[in-house]
């Protein structure tokens, strides 16, 4: 191996660590259509919205002409703790495929939560914190985002109460046991303890439960209870703004050896990671100083992006939260059992469904089993056993650097590694036995969900 | 948080990692006893341990002369592939104890191993492959050295064969998941596939295996097999030296710094991290440079530094392996079932055995609750889910700092924090149902195992 100029992993000091996080909502022209109230129609105050979440956070949610926002000390000290993280290039994969092209990825994996949801976590349990509340509730599906608000909870000792899809919950008991090592009470969903959780459990006895349906008991639980707050790991404008660090270090440490990014891809559920590390770079192109290629990556079993409506949606299943303008397949659609749980949504964050509306990026829909066979690849040359989620930019990021082998051109590709799949090993097994399955939906699949759209302009 | 003059997290460049290995045992007065031919009891010439490793490793498993060895390139650059592991300054852990003292650890986890082990598995692959060999053999207790092992060899494109303890491997499906995802091939030991298996399997029908039978299994296959050899992640001096890396990058973080360590702590099974993280402190403290007070901690129910006795003993169950001068259980000591399998090991680096005997460091040991309970606190505090090995070394190191909290004294406390617990959470989940229990082994349960040691002087 010849020595290298850049570095196999770019680390910032920590004094080049971003100082605010960027909101690109500022920057956008045409901006997110407003969270609605389910009861009224009208788009949601900050008061109302503060009854759901920490005042703080309501108002970030709101907020769309700010550009940056200022990371408090205490977050900021947070994050010392485990970033930043590393902007690994990808030499030995590149190798591998014989590739030109230069290709870099943004690994968020070194933390115990095992992702990026760290990130928001600690932002949305610190102002909980400050706002004097006694606790917060939460739902749950692989477990990423639970582990991460347990994690940020236990930090600021914060009670944490987290519903978490039965299916999972079952079936990734560590995940369960990492929560409880962090303090957390976890409760299968849909349970005895909440209204909306009864009643899905008379009208579905027997049901393994949906992320949906964990946000309608959270955020029952929540609001039944003095001191407490509802908080979410993806899909809100809140959660994106303190994502945004992922795009900033990447940003600053590009900048540091004077890399130009052409391609930028990241996964895409609820959009909480691909928001994070688009965002600064989204900013440029919305402000016409630079142009990017961005690609976004989801399951072709839950495909909202490339199959779905752009319109207004329940985002949960009891229909207890506000409706979301969004990229949806409804929020009754129930996503087969692709093992990249942190991908199984109905919906899309608002921001990155108007960016997609507006042509600004692009969307391709990938099969588990390919998802699988790149990460697999991907393991054994660059080291680390990615999640599944994950995998899904690794294997948009591998047909791209294929493309340049193919065409000789030297693009620079950048996308985003979330996090490690320590916890998914089952899913590993079911490749490595054979009998992992894909499922794309027919047309006839899809119509029940865009049905039972409600009908809001 | 007030502002940190001293980084939370201290990476060094990549230029300034190390480029040579050091080998203690070229600064020690009194070398480590020789490994014996079990057969004629006279000691391992270098064309007897080829016969069993790679010749390069042979040869450096008996210098105990040259002080640096050259870490060959392609070692080099996959070491960059997950290295420098940080230095990180445990502000909160220090925090939360109130003590003057300050703390630091050298954190191994941030690779798909999840330890330390790749860092001798990687320069064992690479030695085999320069060799022109086919394949290497080995075992695995809780995973950890088998992961990486395997991990090495599909970079290197060799065939991996690891015995793996039959209890882990039933009770660690997934750790079996990640070897296989890397391409190794797993069996349970003892097996039907070797001699040894089937004599032990034939003596103890329902046997759940054991480290020591494992190695006997590895040993006989690999010998058995053209174009094999075998390899070991621990004990060995080969595995020390390969591991100083860890101690060297430790000193040159704490150098670039100004820091100066007053006590240094490891965990310690059979020695491969210890001896690793305190080789080139060691180094210092052998030539009068400088005083450390090291600290080697194992688990109360294998007991080795502080009950064993410092002896010949076969490194194995079947007796198939070169005897070793070192503190010892008893090549028949079955430890109990602690869950910190990575420190279930009747024996003992012979180096570190030899430099114990010297008095050139202190060994304590600590009972399994304590252990995970320190385990939960550094979680919760530091962020870091420890493997339960790594914990050992957290329990004396908070110990240690509560001292000071006592005496005032800001003394400075390094420590190994060897690995993650994302597989141990069977582990975690019996601690927090109140199902673990302690055990420390009577002087008459110890007593079958002295028995058995061999008579040579």
């Amino acid at each position: 191996m010849s020595e290298k100029t850049i570095p196999y992993k770019i680390y910032l000091d920590e004094h080049e660590m971003p100082k605010q996080w960027y909101n690109v909502r500022a920057d956008m022209k045409h901006k997110p259509a407003p969270l609605l109230n389910p009861a009224t129609l009208k788009p949601m105050t900050q008061e109302e919205l503060s009854a759901v979440f920490c005042t703080e956070l309501a108002k970030q949610e709101l907020d769309d002409t700010t550009p940056y926002i200022d990371i408090p000390e205490e977050i900021a000290g947070f994050y010392k703790m485990y970033r930043p993280s590393p902007l690994i290039r990808a030499y030995c994969l590149e190798e591998k495929l014989k590739t030109p092209a230069h290709i870099y990825y943004k690994f968020e994996g070194n933390n115990t939560s095992g992702s990026h949801k760290l990130n928001s976590a600690i932002a949305q349990a610190y102002y909980a914190k400050k706002q004097g509340l006694k606790g917060v509730t939460t739902e749950t599906g692989a477990g990423q985002w639970g582990t991460a608000l347990s994690m940020a909870c236990s930090y600021f000792e914060l009670d944490c109460r987290v519903y978490m899809v039965k299916v999972s919950y079952d079936q990734k008991p560590f995940r369960r046991e990492v929560m409880r090592t962090y303090g957390a009470s976890v409760t299968p969903s849909p349970s005895e303890t909440t209204q909306v959780g009864r009643r899905i459990l008379a009208e579905h006895p027997g049901t393994s439960g949906s992320l949906g349906c964990a946000i309608s008991e959270a955020v029952e639980a929540a609001s039944g209870t003095e001191g407490y707050r509802y908080v979410l790991g993806s899909v809100l404008n809140q959660v994106l703004l303190h994502q945004s660090v992922i795009g900033l270090e990447t940003k600053a440490a590009l900048l540091k050896y004077g890399i130009e990014p052409d391609i930028i891809i990241g996964c895409a559920g609820g959009g909480s990671n691909l928001g994070g590390l688009i965002s600064p770079f989204m900013g440029e192109k919305l402000r016409g100083e630079k142009d990017y290629h961005f690609i976004a990556v989801e399951p072709a079993s839950c495909p909202s992006f490339t199959r779905g409506k752009f319109a207004y949606d329940f985002c949960d299943t009891g229909k207890v939260c506000p409706l979301a303008k969004m990229y949806t397949l409804g929020s009754s659609f129930i996503p087969s059992a692709n093992h990249a749980g942190g991908l199984r949504y109905h919906g899309m964050s608002t921001a990155l469904s108007q960016l997609y509306a507006d042509g600004l990026m692009e969307a391709r829909s990938v099969e588990q089993t390919g998802v699988f066979k790149a990460a697999e690849q991907f393991a054994r040359v660059e080291g680390i056993l990615p999640a599944p989620e994950s995998a899904h930019a690794i294997c948009a990021a591998m047909e791209e650097a294929q493309k340049c082998t193919q065409t000789g051109e030297e693009k620079t590709i950048v996308f985003g590694l979330t996090g490690t799949g320590y916890f998914d090993m089952v899913a590993y097994e079911k490749f490595h036995n054979g009998d992992m399955e894909d499922y794309i939906p027919t047309d006839e699949d899809l119509e029940p969900g865009f049905s039972s759209l409600p009908q809001v302009e």
